[in-house]
């Protein structure tokens, strides 16, 4: 088993916790188990709510990856999982443990960064803690909103107060025969990663002038948030999760909470092609459609679609960068079709913290 | 000044927040300068938002301090903003950084601490994120309800409706001429601090006994929800925070907060009086009421109260626990007055991360 997945097994069989949906106690719609919480007001209003760290020597490498991009990333894929729910992004709390030779310039740029990805995701730092540490470490929480008639926490017309406010996008909606669609081309991150760890600290001479697509997609990711609000909003998708450890690893979580198999089309997976210059730079073995489904840290958008809706989704933001790459299917297994048309099951192989 | 303030003002400087209250665009009421953020929905339902770091080699030793200890701590400091708020603590969400050497027993451990905290303060796990590290390093994120119509986010009554849900109790609501007030024994944990600094592992063995009364205070802190909620619910304390980092240093900022000044009576101050047989342990030096006045995690609440509303403290839960050490002036300053009649200025003297 994935060994995070493990790991927080244990924390919910340890610790009270609201898992899944249900109840409502606590002021809770949903719980544990999905990209985020959910809080529903009874006056309708649903907030999400989320965290994740950003751990200097487990995500990021302080004297390699610059430290604007530090800043940048640990909100931009903190809110990634506000988005995976259709909500809109809006408050963030901010943990910053730091070591005191952080303190200087490197903290100026990190919250330069941190600035842009608040002001790209038109988010506001509404509270947080900071401390000394040996290392960079830092946790984000976040709050979203779900609903279009809710501006900024103020009902836009008397039917805001009706209590409809849109409902959020979980991972356990697919059903069998429900296409499989992500957004955007999977395995760009994986190849900035792959960069890093080959280059080291020539990668950053590279960031000094204008920064190669290739870094781009693993320093400052963008998300879809218009396309993940639309989805939600219009009832298009039946489930929807943000690819961040990987296709192979976040289909079968997907999978797994909607009770489904899935059967993938190799050929159909948008994968990357790197540019010559960028190919001399990877290593031999690199191979672009392990990298889709192996790369963390891309951020696009995986849902299913009943296919009834199929049609639709033409009128979705971002539309002609959706591709269908398979289907949700009846039985437990995952399977990957090949191009000669055999299969083989699809083994979880993302990203995961506890591995070396 | 306080190292922390100052570099919070920096992040604050460089990174879209909501400071304070005022407008309440993105759903906030209030923002940061407080003990925690106050967000508010159309529905008039309030939701208090908070997050506290627990770092090793920080604010714990993991070699020394019982891993329970470390579990039970990490969810109480952070609930402490809540209750500083007048709250009811429900939710939170948990970052968790941890060295492979800490995944076992100590893991085990740790999680029944915070099991026993989540239990006593009734509060649930809502998501979180699980990570590797060099160190342990902990943060939580905690939300909690204002108002006592709001049961578990189910209105008790049609008049749960109306928006009337009391109002948080904040740091800046103090005037001059107000009673300064704490609850409890203020030093208890700087006692089982220093013999903690004092005793390093033979402290372990301590732990393994009865729990010596010095040593509770340090590892499990107790917090007053049900003080915080009656003075905020009856509108008798017109400013409120926690002791989290010494008097001296918090009622500084709970000043500075309301625009006042204070003048406060040594005499007065409820400091702790250790038994001879802790007091053979302790420095020579040691001054109960230094201590009182500079010694952090006691978690008590420091409030202030119109000299109108004094006599009903009296029906206040803990009542005969409660202390009158001081009043709020006009002028700026913040004086301590020694039991000759002579006043000094008080001097923030409290716990800062990034002092050594």
């Amino acid at each position: 088993m994935h060994d995070e997945d493990a790991l927080i097994r244990r924390v919910v069989r340890a610790v009270p916790s609201q898992v899944g949906g249900g109840g409502s106690r606590y002021g809770l719609a949903l719980g544990i188990g999905d990209d985020a919480a959910l809080l529903r007001s009874y006056g309708g209003e649903e907030w999400v709510i989320s965290c994740d760290a950003f751990v200097e020597g487990v995500h990021f490498l302080a004297d390699i990856h610059p430290a604007d991009s530090v800043g940048y990333k640990a909100l931009v894929r903190a809110a990634s999982d506000l988005v995976a729910m259709g909500a809109s992004p809006r408050l963030f709390l901010l943990t910053l443990a730091l070591p005191k030779s952080r303190s200087g310039r490197w903290l100026d740029k990190f919250l330069a960064g941190l600035r842009r990805a608040a002001n790209y995701l038109n988010m506001r730092l509404a509270g947080g803690d900071t401390t000394a540490g040996a290392k960079v470490s830092i946790s984000v929480a976040v709050l979203g909103q779900i609903g279009n008639n809710v501006s900024h926490g103020v009902p836009r017309s008397a039917k805001g107060r009706s209590g409809h406010c849109g409902t959020a996008l979980t991972r356990s909606g697919g059903r069998a025969g429900d296409r499989i669609y992500v957004s955007g081309t999977l395995g760009r991150a994986q190849i900035g990663l792959e960069l890093v760890r080959r280059m080291k600290k020539r990668v950053v001479r590279m960031t000094m002038g204008p920064l190669p697509e290739a870094l781009k997609a693993h320093f400052y990711p963008r998300l879809r948030v218009d396309l993940g609000k639309w989805l939600a909003r219009n009832g298009v998708a039946s489930a929807m999760m943000d690819l961040s450890d990987g296709l192979s690893t976040d289909l079968v979580r997907l999978c797994h909470a909607s009770g489904v198999g899935a059967r993938l089309w190799a050929e159909r997976i948008p994968v990357v092609s790197p540019s010559p210059e960028i190919l001399t730079l990877l290593p031999r073995s690199f191979d672009p459609l392990k990298a889709a489904l192996n790369g963390g840290d891309d951020y696009e958008l995986l849902f299913t679609v009943p296919k009834r809706n199929d049609g639709r989704l033409r009128g979705a933001p971002d539309s002609p960068e959706l591709t269908c790459i398979g289907e949700l299917s009846n039985d437990k297994q995952i399977l990957l079709a090949d191009t000669d048309g055999g299969t083989k099951p699809l083994t979880a192989g993302g990203w995961d913290p506890f591995r070396k």
